[in-house]
């Protein structure tokens, strides 16, 4: 077991901290829950943690843009993607009962994927708090019995608190993607084996025919794609920046020709990251 | 001037009502505010409105997936786009004070915008309320004056209310893109000329070939790109749909036949609607 210390965006019990687990497992992990992402990003850079793990991409809500901008602003390398699956749960002191329950407090994102149970139980106010996790721990620090958080399973195992209702969420086909990050691969990171994915982001001008032509860079030679996105640039109309998942890796010699022929036809290119793929 | 039945979801004075102004200028218009998105579609398609307002990305958060869904399942028209500047104010009643502000209510979206705002201003608790518009009405009913809404200089003034702190959001760059809806395109409506958008969805088997096949479609017939953005397709691993939009009308003969070609190469294509570009 080596000792690890992982900063992440949220409180104690947050998602981001299972999504810590699943990617560091087999490791004992120090925590570093910041109040920001772009406070993650400068612990990471600046050696005061040796990994950040940084959500991506959810099923219901498409890409999180400002952390794909922080990647390309911090350049830090990604080690590995997870998916975790989002739970939300009412918790409530140990003493706590549904029926007393009038206020609910938890990340603004969570609460408004609990919509239908507000809208069902209105008696339940809800209120913004910093954190999914957090919002459990202020509920087990406060006096108030009629006061429950919302959050994941794991969060009420780790304030030792109740859960009232379990998956109040909308929609079960919430996933989040997250990344592990380190500043550089370590020395003694494991060679990752098999099939790897790898993130790129570009930037072309003129689209319909500089897009294609960027993606003859792959279909020429069998490579698949498993994600891409245009986003327009700021203040530069008809420019567009991409971010493409690829199944291969630069050390890859087909894969690397890609890149190579991909870097002739674009403004920008930049390799995010390569890492096994998370299914 | 006509008078127009227009659904959007949020109440009076939400940001979705600044869409249907822009997205229905000249005409006066009868508002039908809804709880939820699935309301709006379901009160268009029974020919309740004859117009609904719908948002469909954010700069920030990328595209809503809920509501390309219901797109597909609903298969409205789509008649235009617009794209609103999201600034969030502090708003509280006409006598009230910023300084003696204790909470500040809004959609939980509205309040993760602001996050630096409270972090600026820790003695204000956030608190979540159905919608941005909906939480000015609140502070404008209640008798507390240490209460504030977030939301838009519009529903401000809708209210009657009185704007404390202007342009409270962390990110300038904060713009959702609008659709205007309706069940058939209306026979009255003004046909669009000039260079007009089309919005398709499609799904493929095999991503980097049959992407790039697709692809050809337009880039051998110089059509532009101006949107891509995958999504896997749930419980079908290695599928994906694709929400493409293209410069250029199906009533252009090379549009035409590019959709046609795209035909031959996907497994489901589908026509969201042609309008003329925001910009």
């Amino acid at each position: 077991m080596t000792r690890i210390e992982v900063a992440f965006q949220g409180a104690r019990g947050a998602f981001s901290e299972q999504a810590c687990r699943q990617l560091l497992a087999g490791h004992e992990l120090d925590f570093h829950p910041l109040g920001r992402f772009v406070d993650v990003y400068e612990e990471l850079l600046a050696g005061k943690v040796g990994y950040a793990v940084i959500p991506f991409e959810n099923t219901l809500h498409g890409s999180v843009h400002e952390n794909y901008d922080y990647l390309l602003q911090y350049k830090p390398a990604i080690l590995a993607e997870t998916r975790v699956r989002i739970v939300h749960n009412l918790i409530g002191k140990p003493e706590a009962r549904f029926s007393e329950i009038e206020r609910a407090i938890s990340h603004p994102v969570a609460l408004s994927q609990c919509m239908e149970f507000f809208r069902k139980n209105p008696r339940i106010r809800a209120e913004s708090h910093y954190d999914t996790g957090g919002s459990v721990k202020t509920v087990m620090e406060g006096a108030d019995e009629t006061t429950a958080a919302i959050a994941s399973a794991h969060a009420a195992k780790y304030y030792g608190a109740k859960i009232l209702r379990k998956s109040i969420e909308d929609d079960r086909e919430n996933y989040t993607r997250f990344f592990l990050l380190s500043r550089e691969t370590p020395p003694d990171w494991p060679r990752p084996t098999g099939k790897l994915k790898t993130s790129l982001v570009f930037v072309t001008k003129n689209v319909s025919g500089a897009l294609f032509r960027c993606m003859s860079a792959f279909a020429l030679r069998d490579i698949n794609l498993t994600k891409i996105e245009s986003r327009p640039l700021k203040g530069r109309p008809f420019e567009y920046l991409f971010y493409v998942d690829i199944l291969g890796s630069p050390d890859e010699e087909n894969c690397s020709n890609a890149l190579r022929h991909l870097g002739e036809m674009t403004e920008m290119l930049a390799v995010l990251g390569c890492y096994p793929p998370a299914e």
